[in-house]
């Protein structure tokens, strides 16, 4: 048996249960209980420690990533519920990983993926399971504030400059996050056709940066929506030092509030939180809201089958959030007679783009250990660690889809003028 | 009022219906049921000609194209369905149409579009309707041979040197359908990262041109099958001809029978004879098909909404044929956890390619002549006009889709290598 790498869990926590469970002896059921917990979850290549050093692993497997656990209480909870208790647990230091947490849930994922509990299938309205809060208007705006408006300074520490919280695009594997976010920006900007002087309404605008590149670089009328108030200040002031006010509105409120019409309507990981019983509202914001010849552009995670997020995900991250599978998507475009032009994975780019933002994040802990407790900072390098596995091993993916009214001919032909600029169609 | 150009209805034919009906007078109860006619296909701008010259056109319309109705019965069909009756009564020559076929079908099937009997809209099992034969084993023979098996010699008259009968591309827009139908196949390879010594699997193959393509300019080793006798007596002849014998072979069965497994799955024009009752058949087939690191790439014609091809056309084109929407492609897709890694719509590179085939169909009309009655010039001719406007206006679609197994991470990055060939990912 291979043994795993020391702890890269760099800051380990002192915690109650810690002292307790460390020296507690650990009985025959014990052992039993963590083979079981093994077995159930598909028997990876997983080395487990118990509280009193005893060490148990799959017959036969070579594991390269440990997991410690503490005491009694965190066994018995990752056998009735891994999926929700796995996360609290990592949260308060009752469990410990060796290895790389990403890697570490990579290899687990992959594990749990092939047995019969937990293979992802759909299922019918996969995207209500666990969730508290529905998506309407007041709904939305606690799970948004929930997640973004803790702290712009918190963000600053390990997104880019320009505070992009989507997928970005590695046109060269080794560009820079900030290079790959710009990337990013010109490539919705090039399948959007945009022209100077056209007007763009943007559902769900983050901290802005989109809308001000579109204006700044593709000479755009940019009018940007987002509930969350934290983000739409720091658009606003942003937008006001770099002298865009007259050409990017930033506007505090929801995608169903969205009026007039435009050249251009593109969302960029908004659709995560929407929810699919609100697909066919937002579908028609869009029809009332393109213009005959527009094109819109929807960037969003996905997953190829309808399966719900994990528990944990859900209650600590982020609330009321789902990501779609294709089929489901189109409940946005099939009642409108859209057009679906273009759809481009790029899941291995949010696999990156989320390696870039762990690193950072990790880079900057001692700054955000200021501001949060270490169970929180566990929290989100566990939420990021999650992220890089779950686009790796492709549970989740990154959906953009160009569409059009249905008889709009004024598109181009092939697809190079998303490669590089070519050109009024 | 504009007066209609004169007739590109180049080859009128007497029939027994018309000499009748020239001559016969007409009641005001005629003009009013030709009025109630436009009304009901949402008064496009068409002037119509009854059998005693009366014209009849919508209030303040300048119509471009005209309809000549030879007597009170096309009159009364055309009320009654035109979607059924309409193609029956113009391949008799009870209906007559000046301007040029495609444009009035164009003009026709907009104004349609806009009222509420014809809206397009989804509706559950579309592709049930006006289908006489289900697409079991049995009726997918029928309905094939029904179309492919009516003389090798006739499709050689208006198809590419290389009997491509699916859409092309062309990467420029003045290139020839010989030009873009080897783009297209290009294309298709470039998509599934081919490379010498990769084996292939082509279900519903045509006269064979992309698997000896993939062979000689690819180096794949390709099995492709169809249920068409005749396609598949052209395929091996060509392939022996060419001395491609080892490296394609060609297999008279049903995508059905497909056994061993591939590292690439293709599929050009097939789907839209299979049936949304058979895409999770077809899906198991692919599954148990595709080796772990393999792509497929499935091209067909598809809907924006789920609606039904009108019944004339079921009737004497493509009986058991349905293109599907994305949504209902998806049950291809889902049930096995493939992942979409790109779609594209090549809808005007359809309208193109349909353009090109009507052309040299009018071109060689008189060889045609001596292979078939006129009625049979008339539905092809019909056929042919239906699909330049359906891709036109934007009522049919062709999609191209891109998958994989879910955890295969030996895909490319970006589409570079779909413009130009970049080495193996």
């Amino acid at each position: 048996m291979k043994v795993p790498k020391p702890s890269t869990c760099v800051a380990p926590f002192s915690c109650n249960s810690r002292k307790e469970a460390i020296g507690r002896r650990v009985y025959g059921t014990d052992t039993w209980l963590a083979r079981r917990f093994l077995q159930t979850i598909g028997d990876p290549p997983l080395l487990v420690t118990l509280w009193d050093d005893t060490k148990i692993a799959p017959p036969g497997s070579t594991p390269a990533v440990g997991m410690i656990i503490r005491d009694r209480g965190a066994l018995l909870r990752l056998l009735s519920n891994p999926q929700l208790h796995f996360g609290d647990d990592y949260c308060t230091g009752r469990i410990e990983i060796e290895g790389g947490l990403a890697q570490f849930m990579e290899t687990v994922y992959r594990a749990m993926g092939q047995t019969p509990r937990f293979r992802r299938t759909s299922e019918p309205a996969a995207y209500r399971r666990h969730q508290p809060h529905l998506n309407s208007l007041e709904g939305s705006r606690q799970n948004i504030h929930h997640h973004y408006d803790i702290g712009n300074d918190f963000y600053r520490l390990w997104l880019d400059d320009e505070m992009l919280y989507t997928c970005a695009y590695f046109p060269d594997p080794n560009a820079s996050l900030e290079a790959a976010q710009i990337a990013k920006m010109d490539l919705v900007c090039r399948k959007l056709c945009l022209r100077p002087g056209q007007t763009v309404v943007e559902a769900g605008c983050g901290w802005g940066a989109l809308a001000r590149h579109m204006a700044r670089h593709y000479g755009a009328i940019v009018k940007a929506y987002n509930i969350s108030h934290e983000q739409i200040a720091y658009s606003r002031e942003r937008a006001k030092l770099e002298g865009l006010e007259g050409r990017v509105e930033y506007v505090e409120d929801d995608y169903r509030a969205i009026a007039g019409t435009y050249d251009a309507f593109v969302s960029v990981g908004m659709l995560e939180h929407v929810g699919p019983d609100h697909y066919q509202e937002l579908g028609g914001v869009i029809e009332r809201s393109l213009t005959e010849q527009g094109l819109g552009l929807i960037h969003t995670i996905g997953q190829n089958v309808a399966a719900p997020l994990s528990p944990w995900f859900l209650k600590r991250i982020f609330p009321g959030s789902y990501p779609p599978t294709l089929r489901e998507m189109m409940a946005l475009f099939e009642p409108f007679e859209f057009t679906i032009l273009d759809v481009e994975n790029l899941r291995l780019h949010y696999a990156k783009t989320c390696e870039n933002w762990l690193d950072r994040f990790e880079q900057n802990r001692d700054q955000i250990r200021e501001m949060f407790d270490e169970r929180f900072i566990r929290a989100w390098r566990l939420y990021l660690s999650g992220c890089v596995a779950n686009f790796s091993i492709g549970e989740l993916q990154l959906f953009q889809v160009v569409f059009s009214r249905p008889g709009n001919n004024r598109i181009h032909l092939t697809r190079s003028h998303m490669i590089a600029d070519t050109g009024v169609p």
